[in-house]
């Protein structure tokens, strides 16, 4: 099959070349034939070689962790899933037996691997994964069209998950970064909670976006954010921040924007969380981390957008343009979600 | 002042006629000025005698329970509000200082009194209250339009806020009985969930109003609900179900509807609810009670209101028609609430 | 091997006979030697044939739901296990797959087989299970002083586990019944909860080992017990009732006993709880099943065994001696919990 | 009356001296003759100045923020104490009609006063507060034994209330600092949760108080601390910590015990906690802040001291003698809670 794989770190394209299709090892695998994977730029960071302190994996290998498709073949002990089944694909292939995966905290699996970082992904056009990580598609949703949510939306999802639970009618979450992430995190808080949305975003573009996707006030990016949204909610601040850049100050100020009582959700990364132990203690706030998400909120996201609730902005790519797709998304030229589908 | 007061049980028609105003007796003391109260079902019940074994105040007395308006005058230690504030009444009168006020379960207070249940009530044209139990309404926000929220709708809110928290999006929900609490429990259930809502009543014109108010489906109540809720849901019955209605055999149905692990909210009443230990078990189902709800949850469903995400059906009369507006609910002639108005 | 099977309901008698050593079927498969089996009331009733509506399985079949053991075989795919590891054995073989595994909920699993119950347990020498219902004891547990935790215990500690959220330190606990379950219920309670515990049963001798588990007072089961835990309460009733009994009127009473916003767990069954809509709103009182529990939370109890938190009361037989503990069991003769013992 | 008094920020005494006695002022004001004052590290640090940026009162005022003592006198609204009651005072006097405090979250009342910090406090014969701040006491429980509850206590329950969701048995705790919050901490966790307790304090002679007061490991405090912790947790890490102490390294250390997934709770302070973002998500882990506590969680608290679950270790002065007391205090020579009891 054809494949686009990392030869070496630091080299700025992926090979597209003819590699064995992946085959059935163990009883519970699942061949998927995909129909389509998500350009995420932590694909950019594995190309620099960002990521080969945590995750090694022997190259070549082939990148791709946001996948949906068609179940192409499956393991003998494999019973819920069957040939030709639309499917999307949780990112960590975890094993049922830990006690994470026990708790339904299967992203905490302790012997997960997760394809596209340490093992072959998606930019191809078959995946090996396992029958636990594999979630049969309502009728009415197109592989290529939901690919993205299964690591973009599904940590996105997670986050306003967390935050639903703090955030009753009449409260306020701010929303910083109205991204690949953030724009789905607001939809999904829309959906699941009547609190007031204020979107945060230096792109007046994203604020529309924002906007439309049902944030309630916006507010630009910079120096004078905490100010505005103080303001917004009468010198208050807000129950809950989920932060989806966490990098460039605002790790700085999405806690300065916390009311009394509040709660910074860290979900994008890059900059540092410094607080000191008064200042938590006085105004008595969380800072808390939301990593990814299980399979059963992959399953609960699905559901919203089965029905309409959230919807993905996207763009296709053929499989065979991985490159101008990396590139795009690289320059800043890519709005929306790069998505590869194989010929 | 004019007020409509109950002299004798048994009267089907309260008397208007003139009483003196109330006035301020404590420190924390409100006098409102009634912009508008809602007529319940539960006043019927007062007249006809039936609450006299719970509630027994000394007759004549004035009914009328669902009290918004402006406030008139305050006590001396009221520091909260002041003279024209448009607010809206919490049904209860509490003393913040028993155990379950400072839990924040206000509507269990040892030593609350219910105007126009067991002290004067709001068919007038003031109201004593007490600074605990008024809120201020936003601006926008009418007294005469929100009065029924004060406890049809917080009783149908405290109901939707406690099932919420058991229906993540994918999980389904059925609302039995879509009139003056169930029209409120539909929209509060789409503001606060991505769950799927399936509403149930007798009536085509409620089951369309469910409609317009966000429910996803729509059963005809009847021998052979049980049967198409559980074909809504593929087989497995619904993760929760709130039964406005709690008399004629929905206290049968409901629990049947439910899934394994599923939980039937009762905030009707009339009926029974009879199960065998074993189902209860082998099912692990729950049955849980809602009562109006607190100044907290007020509050909150105010927001809701504020946002526009709630809206109520209503009818409006003048204060002297109080009788013609308890003839029309008692005859099924009024759909929406009604709403009396002083001159 | 030997086993001890049912040919017959009606059959007050097992059939000790030699049947083949089952089989590694499937690739999580584990065979484990058994080192004690629990023998449970529920033990008569199959025998009696009354399950025989929920569970059919084909006569003759080995009986026990209760097992523990050691490792004696793994299928190729199993990793967390090897032959010889001391186990205790989750009642039900779950796939790991179904929404409710997924959750954490696996004693909801879609396709769960109930070994003792609908497919062969461990009244044996030998019995199949899987690697997901397998628990590695830790050192210092033998089998067979635990192998009653499997069921029993289980079930007492998933119902005082979702009790204990409700039971802040000041809050009362009422347990009826002092018997396998309660014993372990108490204990439980006494480990992870600062509440006051207030045991109720008939027995003089089970009231005394209440009071050695960690109950604060104790009531004698009959007509004044509802007045006796009032009176304890200062009137106002309990937070929660957790009821072992389920019958002979403890259905009646245990609701009775709860204090205003108090819920009512069933776990004993055999009668009927039977509620009026009205005293479920105007108490706002919960009912909740709770029906065996997570591996999970076999997980957790087994952590309390380890640190010696909780202690069984057994009394060992030998396999053989499998009729004698039947009827000593069947006749009241048995105090604590047999378990069979292979030679 | 005798009161202890700052005269002037900088000072190392406070003033002994004659002053009017507190009256009623407000309707729901309570005077209390005071039985015990707990003496507090951060009296000292206000004599040093420290807090004027957050409480600015104007000198000379009087010290003492841990109360106990008798009513003496009640406001003519007051209904649920009476002259002569044994009472813990809450710390903050609190409105009832404050968002906050109508949740039942009144340490975050927007108008609250502080005395011992922003107004007179309990270093005297008599402390003016209001009703709704004052707790009865149950029988057995004497003033001058519980009045370091009021805050020391409640500030270590609180924080430990909020850890035990995080904690069933088999999970772990590391405690760190076992002075005059965390003895409290180390026996409320003890009561409330089956979960294992790893105290860490670099005196032998506290470690050896935390395995008295039911710790089930102790590490001593130093540069290998975080490894001792994770030895003895296998290598996971714990699922919570509670800092007590809050500076010296310990807000490094904290965060380092934790398990994926943990919880560090922050109530000591002084220091910093300094997180990348990419460790807050990768391990997934939350920084909680915990401040006070409110007057249930204190009723919880007395609860569990008058069942004799906790107990505080206490020295007795003369209120003649409280510069000895804060000097014994500064110099290390004051173990367990000095407490000031006037003649």
């Amino acid at each position: 099959m054809k494949a686009a794989r990392l030869h070496e770190y630091g080299d700025d394209r992926l090979h597209l070349e003819e590699v064995p299709d992946p085959t059935i090892q163990g009883p519970h695998d699942v061949i998927v034939r995909i129909g389509g994977a998500g350009v995420c730029r932590t694909d950019l960071h594995v190309m620099e070689g960002i990521w080969r302190g945590i995750q090694d994996p022997r190259l070549p290998y082939t990148l791709g962790h946001e996948n949906a498709g068609w179940v192409e073949e499956v393991g003998p002990s494999v019973t819920t899933l069957r040939s030709g089944d639309a499917v999307i694909v949780h990112p960590l292939m975890t094993d049922g037996v830990c006690p994470a995966c026990r708790r339904g905290e299967d992203m905490h699996c302790e012997h997960g691997e997760f394809p596209g970082l340490n093992v072959d992904g998606g930019f191809a056009q078959y995946l090996r994964t396992v029958e636990r990580s594999t979630l049969k598609l309502e009728e009415g949703l197109a592989p290529k069209d939901v690919a993205a949510y299964a690591d973009a939306g599904l940590t996105a999802y997670r986050a306003v998950k967390k935050a639903t639970a703090l955030l009753p009618p009449g409260a306020r979450c701010a929303v910083i970064g109205i991204g690949g992430l953030g724009h789905i995190g607001v939809q999904s808080l829309r959906a699941m909670s009547g609190a007031e949305i204020i979107a945060v975003d230096v792109s007046d573009e994203a604020l529309q976006l924002a906007t439309r996707m049902g944030a309630d006030s916006v507010v630009k990016a910079g120096e004078d954010a905490v100010e505005h949204v103080r303001e917004l909610t009468g010198g208050r601040g807000v129950e809950a921040v989920l932060d989806f850049v966490g990098e460039q100050g605002t790790t700085v100020q999405g806690p300065a924007m916390l009311a009394v009582g509040g709660t910074y959700f860290v979900v994008g990364y890059g900059g540092r969380v410094d607080l000191s132990a008064i200042e938590i203690i006085s105004r008595e706030i969380s800072v808390v981390g939301s990593l990814v998400g299980s399979f059963t909120e992959l399953s609960e996201l699905m559901a919203l957008a089965a029905q309409g609730k959230v919807k993905l902005e996207t763009r296709e790519y053929r499989l065979e343009d991985v490159n101008a797709a990396l590139a795009d998304l690289r320059d800043g030229r890519l709005h929306g979600r790069g998505v590869l589908v194989p010929a």
